[in-house]
This record gives C-alpha cells, sequence and structure tokens, in this order.
C-alpha cells in the first residue's frame, strides 16, 4: 500500500465487494463520531484514524477515531470477498482512514453508537505506532507526547482543560471584567530575579519572561475597573515535583475598590463556577478519567475561610495528635504537606488568608488591625492539591509602598510607573492568580500536573 | 487633605450640608456607571475617578469614570455651603472619588444620564496629572502607558480588542474545536532564526519564544480533528512600522482532512463572524473611534478569491496605468504598496492564495497541478490594512516534507517529532493564523498598531 499525498491521489479503497485502487478526491462530507447519533440508520463517512483493530475470526471489530470521539465499525467477514478482510486485517493502529457506513444504537448499550462498515479508504498506512496498549515509561511517552496526545486519557484531560479555560474566561467577561492582556516580555521582577527566564532584547538590553500580570494588572484595573489578564507566565525554578512547570498559563483577575474580602468571595464564586461547569458538560471525559464527581459536586460557596493563625494552630494540633509530623512555627510559609493538612480538614477549598506580611511580596496590603500581616489570600484545594489561587488587597499607599520596595531591595527606578498608580488617584483593589494546570491537575484528579498541557515545559523537558 | 490608605481610614466628605473629616469604610455598595439607566431616581454610589471637572459659575460639571463608563456629575452652587463648594473645586483630574447621587436621564438626550451629586468622598487626590487634555507626543504616552490607557479613546480600543477576542473563542468553540496551548518556549525555529529571541534555558541549552504554534498544532489537530492555539508569539523583527509588534497575540485553527479550500471557507466565515459581533455589540466604542462602521457591516461572505497570478497581472495592470509606482515581477512577494492597492479593488478582505512555494514555508504543501506553487493563502484586509491572515495547507508527504527540510537548510533532527506527523496516519490538513493586534486595527480603523495591545512591545520599547 502506498502513502497518499496531495489532494487528489491513488488511494486504496475496500468496498464490500471489492479493493480497488482509485483516484478519489477526500473532500466528500465527513461526518464527526461526535454527531452520528443524529445520522443512525444513514449513510455516513468518518474521516480520522484507526485506534484499535481486533477480529474474532469471523467479526472485525476496528475502533476508529476522529478526535471528536471514538466508534467501533463492524466489518463481517461474510459479507465481504476474501480480498477484503485481508487487506482490511492488514491494517495498522494510527493508519489515518475514511470509513463510509452506517451507525446503529447499540443492542444493549442505548446512546453508544457502533458503525456497520460499508468501505474503507486507507489513506496512509502507518508505520508500527511507538505507544502500544502495553504499559510505556513517562520519559517515553513525554518524548512521544506529539502520539500521546492521541490516546483516550489524554483527549479527556484537554477536553476538561478546554471547558476549565472556557468557563474562566466566561466568568470574568459575564462578570464585567474586561481582558486587557499584559506583557510576556518584561523590563523587570515581580518577585525576586533567581526564577526569571532572561531574554536578550536586541542587544540593548536583557527583557525577563513574566512571573504574573499584576503589576500590569493593577494599571488596567485603575483604567478600567474590572480586568483580568490570562496568559502564559514562567518561572525558571529548579524544582521536579509533580506540581511545577516552567511555563503555565495563569488567570489573573484584578478589582478596583475591592478589598481583601470582595476578592475572597470573587475566588469562591469563581472556582464553584468553574468546577461545576465542567460537572455539567464532561461527564463523560471525567469517568474516563475515573474522577470521584461527589467531591466536585460540594464545589459550592462559601468555602471555610481560616486566619493563617488560626491554620498554624490546626498544624500544631495535628502534631500533638501525631497527625502532622514537624512542629510548625508561626511565621513560616507552608509546605507541602502542611497544606496536604490544613486542606485535609475540609471537602471544599479553604481560604487561608492574612498571613505573616514578612513571607509575602512587596506590595501586599497590610492588615490595619495588625501590620505584621498581610490583607492576602491562598486557596488550597481540597483531597491534597494544595494551593491554586493566590491574592490579596495591594498597597495603596505610595508612602508605605516606597518603604516596602527599599525593604525588598528592589531597584526604585524600575517601579515608577508602578508608583504613579499610587500618586494619581490611588484606590484600594486587589485581586488574584489562579494556574490553570493546577486547577485541571485537581479537577481531573491526576497525580502530576504535566498532563494538564498539550506540550509541558519542566527542568529538564523542551521537547517535543 | 490627606491621603486615604488601608481599608478605614479619615476621608474627607463633602456633602450637602458640611465639609467633614470622618472615617469611613469604603466598602458600601457600589453601582458601575454602565449600570445607573436602571437606577434612575433612586440614590446610588459611584466609585471611581475624576476624568475632568468644569464650573460655570453657578454650577459645578464633574466627570466621573469607573472604567464601565463615564457619567457627569451636577454640583449646584445654591445647593450647598461655600466651603462644600471651595473644597469640591480644589479636587484635581484622576483623583479618586465615591460619589453617592441619583442619576436622572438627560432631558434633551434619551439614553445619556446625569448624577445629581448629594455627597462626595475623597479617597485621594491626585498629584498634578501628567496627561492632560492638550495634545501630547506619541513618546511621551507611550512612556506614560499606564497612565494613557484611563482614557476614552484608550478603553474604546480595548473594550473592542476584547469583544473581538471573545468572539474568536466563540466562535471556534462553538464550532467543535478544542483549545489546545502550544509553547512559547520552543527548541526550534517554525521559519528561520533571524527573528527569534533567545532564552537561557537552564544553562544547558537555549530556548526561543514561539513565532507560530503551527507545527504543534499539526500534532494537535492530528489528535483531535479541530483544535486552536491562542496565545503570544514573537518576532524579533528590526522593523519600525506601524504594522509590527515584537510580542503580539496570535489565534491559529488547524483542522485535520481539511484542505486549503476549506480553510479559505473557514477564514471568511470566522472574520465575517468576529466583525459583525463587534458592530453587534460595540456601536458606542465604534463612535469614540469614528470608525466608519458601513465599511464593517460590508465583510460578510464570501470574500473574493483571487489567485497570486492574478493578482500579480493586477499590479502588473495597475502599473500600466500608473497607480502603482514599481513593476512588480510574478515570484516575488508582496510590500505593503502591493497589498493596498490589491485589497483597495475589493470592498471585503480579499484571499490570495497559491503564491509562488518559493517564497514560502517549507511545510507548504504544493499545488497538485502546478508544483511551483504552494497551498497557501493571504487574506488582505480592505482599507489599505495588508495582511492579517496566514494559512494554507500543509505537507503531507513524508519523503517530500524531507527534502524541503533539506531544501530549507533546517536542521532534521529538530523535526523528527513533526516528521512523525508523516509516519502515523498523515492526512491532509490546514489551517491559519490571524494577529489579534492588526485585526483591532483594522476594526477600529486606527492608523497604528500600537494602541491596540495594553503594553506593547517594539523595536525601542520595552517600557512601562
Amino acid at each position: 500500500m502506498a502513502n497518499a499525498g496531495g489532494t487528489s491521489t491513488f488511494i486504496i479503497i475496500l468496498t464490500r465487494d471489492s479493493v480497488r485502487t482509485d483516484r478519489r478526491t477526500i473532500t466528500m462530507k465527513q461526518t464527526y463520531i461526535s454527531e452520528v447519533a443524529a445520522h443512525a440508520g444513514e449513510s455516513v463517512t468518518i474521516k480520522g484514524w484507526l485506534y484499535n483493530v481486533r477480529s474474532s475470526g469471523k467479526l472485525m471489530f476496528l475502533e476508529i477515531r476522529d478526535g471528536s470521539g471514538i466508534i467501533q465499525g463492524i466489518l463481517p467477514k461474510n459479507a465481504v470477498p476474501e480480498a477484503v478482510w485481508e487487506l482490511a486485517g492488514t491494517l495498522t493502529q494510527e493508519s489515518s482512514v475514511i470509513v463510509t457506513g452506517t451507525p446503529r444504537e447499540h443492542p444493549k448499550r442505548p446512546g453508544t453508537f457502533e458503525l456497520d462498515v460499508a468501505e474503507i479508504e486507507l489513506v496512509q498506512l502507518a508505520q508500527e505506532y511507538p505507544i502500544t496498549p502495553k504499559e510505556h515509561g513517562v520519559e517515553f511517552l513525554m518524548d512521544h507526547r506529539h502520539l500521546w496526545l492521541r490516546s483516550k486519557r489524554q483527549h479527556a484531560i484537554l477536553r476538561v482543560r478546554h471547558e476549565i479555560i472556557r468557563a474562566v474566561r466566561d466568568f470574568f467577561d459575564n462578570d464585567g471584567f474586561i481582558l486587557a492582556d499584559t506583557p510576556v516580555l518584561t523590563p523587570a521582577a515581580c518577585e525576586g530575579t533567581t526564577t526569571l527566564f532572561e531574554v536578550d532584547y536586541f542587544g540593548d538590553e536583557k527583557a525577563f519572561l513574566t512571573q504574573s500580570g499584576q503589576l500590569y494588572n493593577e494599571a488596567t484595573a485603575a483604567a478600567l475597573g474590572k480586568t483580568y489578564c490570562f496568559g502564559p507566565t514562567f518561572r525558571a525554578e529548579k524544582s521536579k515535583t509533580r506540581r511545577h512547570l516552567t511555563e503555565f498559563w495563569m488567570v489573573e483577575p484584578e478589582v478596583a475598590y475591592a478589598e481583601l474580602d470582595d476578592v475572597m468571595t470573587l475566588a469562591e464564586r469563581f472556582l464553584s463556577f468553574v468546577v461545576q461547569r465542567v460537572l455539567e458538560n464532561r461527564q463523560e471525559e471525567l469517568k474516563v478519567l475515573e474522577r470521584d464527581t461527589a467531591k466536585l459536586a460540594a464545589i459550592v460557596p462559601p468555602f471555610p475561610r481560616l486566619q493563617y493563625d488560626d491554620a498554624v494552630k490546626m498544624l500544631q494540633q495535628g502534631h500533638a495528635d501525631g497527625k502532622v509530623e514537624n512542629f510548625f512555627e508561626w511565621g513560616g510559609d507552608f509546605g507541602a504537606p502542611d497544606e496536604t493538612f490544613i486542606s485535609g480538614q475540609f471537602d471544599k477549598p479553604v481560604m487561608v488568608h492574612r498571613y505573616p506580611a514578612q513571607i509575602k511580596a512587596f506590595y501586599m496590603e497590610e492588615d490595619p488591625t495588625r501590620s505584621d500581616l498581610a490583607l492576602c489570600v491562598d486557596v488550597l484545594a481540597p483531597e491534597g492539591y494544595g494551593e491554586i489561587i493566590g491574592g490579596g488587597q495591594r498597597m495603596q499607599s505610595y508612602d508605605k509602598l516606597i518603604s516596602r520596595i527599599a525593604e525588598h531591595h528592589l531597584p526604585r527606578e524600575a517601579f515608577e510607573w508602578y508608583l504613579d498608580l499610587r500618586k494619581y488617584g490611588s484606590v484600594p483593589h486587589a485581586g488574584f492568580g489562579m494556574g490553570i494546570e493546577r486547577c485541571v491537575t485537581w479537577v481531573c484528579g491526576l497525580d502530576h500536573v504535566r498532563e494538564t498541557i498539550p506540550f509541558p515545559r519542566m527542568l529538564n523537558r523542551l521537547r517535543p
């Protein structure tokens, strides 16, 4: 069998009567597998790939995928000439095929359709496909990520990702937010420079890949009231954990005249909306992923709110009870085991607020009743998934912000434009950021963040 | 008057009876200016900034903006004590204010609301605002981009941008496409390396900022059938034109089992949908921009399709008629004046297809009837806006693609994964890319692309 190339070419066609080699164009009307229910009993043409073939001796079962779904095609041996049967048996996994047949509802599984195959056109016979139903190592699969994406499981994850991103945008768009994209190439670092990717900007100067659009968001929120940015962000962290990517997508809303409580309420409304939308539209995908959807159904407002001080007490009590290994000292940031313990006390995301100012970024507003605390919040996902949202209220006072920049040893000149926002009509304002991949990991119930983005970038992974 | 900082503080309140300094929290219910029509005759609180103030001697007119719109507040002198009147007169442009009053429809302009001001709280008195109603130079405005964004014109442009991006996503989401984000950090260049930004990837190797997600899209389309990516892309071009940004957003759909004609049809459906959506929802913004909307109303399918050969004849005829300065030789790529002339012959976007293969990228499918032509298309926007979409059918044959990679002196090892897509079930497939900022420039009728993104990045512009 020869490769097919170009728009109209010799391709092999297997019909119920014959095998013929013919010149055909392949622009005939395509029916997507997701639509076959509406065409039961009619002749349809599906353009896709062979996902799997098996034969019972009398029947051949051809699993065909086209990106929209998978359908089982059935070819009875006694209905076709020997040559057709034999040739069909040589079709390899991932060969591209155009299959014409009649969809028929499965007699015992309502809603499931099978295809009585009438004709198969072979577009290209695939070489021996490297990913087989047997188990493969993770590194092998990651090296073949461009092909691994063709599996049922990856389809399910990417569709949930799609749904989450759509829900995120719908939530903000329908809530009066204006999308204001912030730049990837930035002259200054938001929070230190050790975890920044450096870019040569026309030989003149260094640029850095953004870690967060927040500082820019504060400018657009002062212009447009309620804004959000949503794009890739970068962290050159030398972390090889199941929660780290060097390139990940983040959505960051920012609201003028909002305070910490307002964004906590926004975060719980937002996260609930996103999770419920996935439950509404992606039941099939969650089933493929064997996700316990009851746990997701519980994600509705209000979420528990826990002051950092009380979270520390909870950890210390956990230590006393022998449930937390190390004694947690007030003033530190939570590690993954701490977050897991805290979030394990709740069946909803928990909003931990008012961390010590010293462990938080320079731009955090201080608590007016306790200046050692920052008006910030981290939202910890349940089931041990840890932080998925971080945010808070931003420093409003020009003078205090200048002091903070000095205390953090940041170059003031890089922040003059940011300081301008406090010179010209400063207002209380607040916002947060949510990492999409961590959210997808949690909603899908995955062990590792690497499968939540089509082409993950990690410490040792820049390919394919 | 003192700055206000923190969540609850001393702020100056001007009421109709007095000036008092009081401790208030500013979390009272906020009504956005965009919503006042529903609250005519009621007392509402608007939280925003002073856009402009003028006084007639007896009446003070305070233009207040809150990001959702602008409303004129009216304060009669004889209704307030002298001290209130005088203090109100000292409020500076962009001071942050919380204004309580009663919206009232303008007696002569139905649909326009004014606010009878009852009380003004000053949140912060702005320092002398650098951007005044007088004319400023472009560089000055670009240096103050974080503040310039507060103007009516920039609001209108950013809202049209928001609408375009939303329409783009709705179009593809509702058409069965799956969003599959492609990476920004890439190991190899799509089309040559001279215009690439280089990134140090953990000292081990070089990464490059993506110029297009297309190669990755081809993998995701083979997995999911119909996909799109939509994110920032980068070109380190040393071009200082009104059409170039170094960082811009691009949407790129890719369809398996699609050919050139299919994506031309997709492009015209897509572009029409986007333009009509802006016309539906952003009339007010287009009015601010003084856009001739009749020209946009004409953007409906079908679009004229013009083979490159015929476009060349058109240019040569134009030259003979004295309307095109230089004689255009078959085989070259169109320059801006050529595109302007061609698109000037039509009142809709024109789809120029089948360019010479030699001036196009290595991955373009060849025309089966003329192997010197590529199955590609550029969509040129009307009114001289030039190319906004580029796309075409991708090389399907493994062997031909290998030859092309060699002819273009590209390192084959970098493309092994891409070649895999032709080893394992190669199918005809096609797609295109549209630059968002060029689309916004056209739809808004702007002279320069720099205003179409909140923080533009150009050859000499990395700040703010």
